[in-house]
């Protein structure tokens, strides 16, 4: 490095991670050169917040709008060039060529700059489906401010009644909610068996049964292999089945890819996931490159592999490493990110963290799951709400591996609890003897948390073992501790009634030596019925995980 | 022990801890004889709700009784007998000496009763100052069902329209609000300078003057001496001061101390705080004899003292620890306890976890502070709150030693997530990397958690470091940064005024060699002026921490 210069430190892309890389950057160096090039007119908006505009939730679109250029030149010295892309790296020369292209049509025009750091912030792109090669002129994506002024002004300019939503994302689910507000019917359509795809099969049916009480139609299972077309505009989407949807107007929300185009042209390492190869600082295999947010690959904090994280948290988080590493040549480490995210489905929130079945099926990672229903707060108190809240934990040590809740108040809560516990390599055995805060309006003083853990503590010591709600009950000696009035309500057919509070006085009418299943509506009581009988010797006893609550569930799943 | 019998595990009252030891009892030994005695009336009763029943947030009395002693029959096979006060024990035979008092005035009986393995759930009692060694007919405790009873009861049958609260701990501030929620006008005394001792002074004034907007009177620093009385009703409460508070009501909420006298009784150890000593395994000097709940003396999870903490949750875990080990001779440990808390003020809410300063200073452990005021969630979300969020943290490490929060929506999960990180000897650098479930309708990208911990980070590297919001700035150089109108709303006489988005401009017009200190709203924009000023060689330049909207809270406090 030159060193009659300031250190000249060069951002790609403000939004996702690069802003913060810029204000970290200069907050350890108040000398260095700071330049952010931006493709887009914004340096930076709050790209989270773009389907609540769409609904009117977020009211005024201004809000969406973070930080002005004036803004970051005016406090921290870092000079913002909105419209300017950049388009090729020069690692020999550290240079890179830009094309600025003014907003009001002149012609483009370029330039060469120098870099003695260069961070890519270059983001994701929504993946265009094959049906969308040409994108009817009322099919949009929602990634960016101008998909949602475009979308926005179809909208007003149409008659628009109904409403199609391609992918059931966090993207996807949060437009359905808020074209719902706006009074549109919708359909959503989702390749995958399940809305959500961070949450394990049962708890994605809790969201997706939501969404369809709310008179959503949701279609799980269902690609889209055409759009029939009317005008430029899509009327009608073919489904593989062979469904036809009709509709006024389509959002494709089927995910996003990592924009490396310009790594890849430099050469920069792309893992096998389609990410920038970075290292704990956020270098790429150009120690003088960064790259951060939605374009890199991330370490996962539980197995330790690489793989795609596109979301805000850890954007933020790797923009900060990155600008402070450029700045000043050294940071903390980024360490393994969870993957924890959240998003609210009309009355429901939906969150989860770490590994869920499938990623720990394919990591092969052995694992066993409780699920409890519980309150937010102390049912005593008004406005109690329902949650289901399922840990997934080592069968040896406890170790926790994820965790996922679906409910009203306090998901969130529980969520960021278990991810805490996460960071710290927690156990089981860590959250049933957490120090949380209680009073009535609060929680209870056996936290979601703590029954939660006290169930897998059981598991793991036999006492008793848990089933999965949707364990085939077939040729099981089973046996449902509910009262009549849920037994009428939620029916588990060849079962044998037997009311807890009956329990002690007629446990022995049934046969020790079955392999026999517990039952009742959230698992609670089945666990003092399932204890009851282990303790008087009988062989193979069981809890059904989560109960009749989570159990009905997962056999809509199934039908 | 006797093998010709099934162990009996008798128990010493329901409430605090008692029942949970008993199911968990049950739930490892199906063939113990289980029994509680249990002095009142109830077996198990919601002692953190009785405030909100005296407001009518309760509505229904009945949501208080958690359990009745037919249904721990019913269910668990637990004898209950309520009633039956034990008045001594033999350690010697292992028996109990137990005095009955049937409800209906019948003369109270006398039986002995074995026991193999004892558990004592005795709890607090309320203390009850020298000014009430008589208690007038219209003063009251709120502690147990009956105590709450008859205050309602007073209440309806007397034509009230002033009460005093006297004592600002849980109770005293929740029943101030109930108060208020009647109608009532409401004089708060307490002895100590602040109300909610677990608070730093300044957290507890944003609490009291929050309580004053609501026309609470609140009087701290101000002991009662004496209460006059007309018909045997107080009438005036005469304070130290020489101040004299009219009222038509009185509740006493003075803090609680271990009941002892029966441990005492049978000379098992107790510690210098007045609480039973017992160790990781709720075992007293007796192994036979386990005590929980609110009669012990926990170790603290920081300093691995032994103290008092009377709150439900270490309650009900010591409960499920004794109840476990007295079942089946093994449990996990206590392990230390973090005394978090939380308490609803109106439309605050106050919590805390771990050490406050006055506990730091007493123990002599080394600290710094950080306090950011932050928003519930995205602020360009409809209905964020704004809360103040404090860390205490070491010097050399960064491990967390307490943390503190008071606003609204989501203090609890901060403080949740706090104590979690502290369950595992968490530092701040820890709490920056933390990956919390971020949408915009629950949180930010940068959680409060992360900007408190940045915070902290930055003033342990001094980039720049931070001072108290209650510094004297006499013979500082002071740089507000702060906009025109902020500066006329809560004014700082004698700092040099330049705004932020000016101080790239003008920061030549300050004095490199003068110890200087930068002040905004909330200490976010100082830390950039601050970070600015310290890259440009100033000698000693820091942040004050929290910035006007907490030293405005300092300085009324001083005044």
């Amino acid at each position: 490095m030159d060193s009659n210069h300031p250190l000249r430190i060069v951002i790609v892309g403000g939004v996702a991670g690069g802003a913060s890389a810029a204000t970290r950057a200069r907050r350890v160096n108040a000398d260095a050169e700071i330049t952010i090039f931006e493709k887009g007119p914004a340096v930076s908006f709050a790209n989270c917040g773009l389907p609540y505009h769409v609904g009117g939730e977020i009211a005024d679109r201004a809000k969406l709008l973070v930080a002005t250029p004036e803004l970051f030149w005016k406090r921290f010295r870092i000079a913002v060039k909105t419209h300017h892309e950049v388009v090729a790296i020069d690692r020999v020369t550290r240079s890179i060529r830009v094309v600025s292209r003014s907003a009001d049509g002149e012609a483009p025009s370029e330039s060469i700059i120098p870099y003695d750091r260069l961070i890519l912030a270059t983001g994701a792109e929504p993946v265009r489906p094959p049906f969308a090669r040409e994108m009817p002129k009322n099919a949009f994506h929602l990634w960016t401010l101008s998909d949602m002024d475009h979308l926005m002004a179809y909208i007003e300019a149409h008659p628009v009644k109904r409403a199609l939503v391609i992918g059931a994302g966090f993207v996807g689910v949060e437009v359905v909610e808020q074209f719902h507000r706006r009074g549109l019917h919708v359909d959503l359509v989702e390749r995958n068996p399940q809305v959500l795809t961070r949450l394990d099969p049962i708890f994605a049916k809790m969201v997706s049964q939501h969404m369809e009480s709310k008179g959503v139609r949701v279609l799980t299972g269902e690609s889209v292999s055409s759009l029939e077309t009317s005008d430029g505009k899509a009327t009608v989407a073919v489904l593989e089945s062979g469904k036809r949807v009709e509709t006024d107007l389509v959002v494709i929300g089927a995910g996003v890819r990592p924009r490396t185009s310009l790594a890849a042209g430099a050469e920069l390492a792309i893992g096998p996931m389609g990410g920038i190869v970075v290292n704990d600082f956020m270098q790429t295999s150009d120690p003088s490159i960064y790259a951060v947010g939605d374009a890199v690959e991330y370490t996962h904090a539980v197995t330790g592999t690489k793989g795609l994280n596109p979301l805000a948290g850890p954007a933020n988080r790797s923009g900060r490493i990155a600008g402070e590493h450029a700045g000043r040549g050294s940071s903390q480490p980024m360490g393994g990110v969870l993957g924890t995210s959240i998003v609210r489905v009309f009355d429901l929130t939906a969150a989860s963290t770490g590994l869920n079945e499938k990623q720990l099926t394919k990591s092969q990672t052995p694992f066993r799951t409780a699920i409890v229903q519980a309150a937010s707060h102390a049912n005593y108190f008004p406005g109690a709400q329902s949650m289901q809240l399922k840990l997934l934990y080592a069968p040896n040590d406890g170790r926790i591996l994820g965790g996922q809740a679906v409910g009203g108040e306090g998901v969130d809560k529980r969520i960021d609890v278990v991810a805490t516990a996460m960071a710290f390599q927690g156990t089981v055995y860590d959250l049933a003897r957490l120090d949380l805060a209680y009073a009535p309006p609060y929680g209870s003083a056996k936290d979601p948390i703590h029954m939660a853990a006290f169930t897998a503590i059981n598991d793991l010591s036999q006492l008793p073992k848990l089933v999965n709600p949707d364990v085939d009950l077939d040729g099981l000696q089973v046996i449902d501790v509910r009262t009549e009035r849920e037994r009428q309500q939620l029916p588990l057919p060849g079962a044998i009634a037997i009311e807890i509070d009956a329990f002690a006085e007629r446990w022995q009418e049934l046969d020790p030596m079955l392999p026999t299943v517990v039952v009742c509506h959230s698992g609670k009581r089945a666990h003092i019925g399932a204890s009851w009988l282990a303790s008087k010797g009988f062989r193979d006893v069981s809890n059904l995980t989560g109960g009749m609550s989570v159990r009905s569930v997962a056999m809509a799943l199934r039908s």
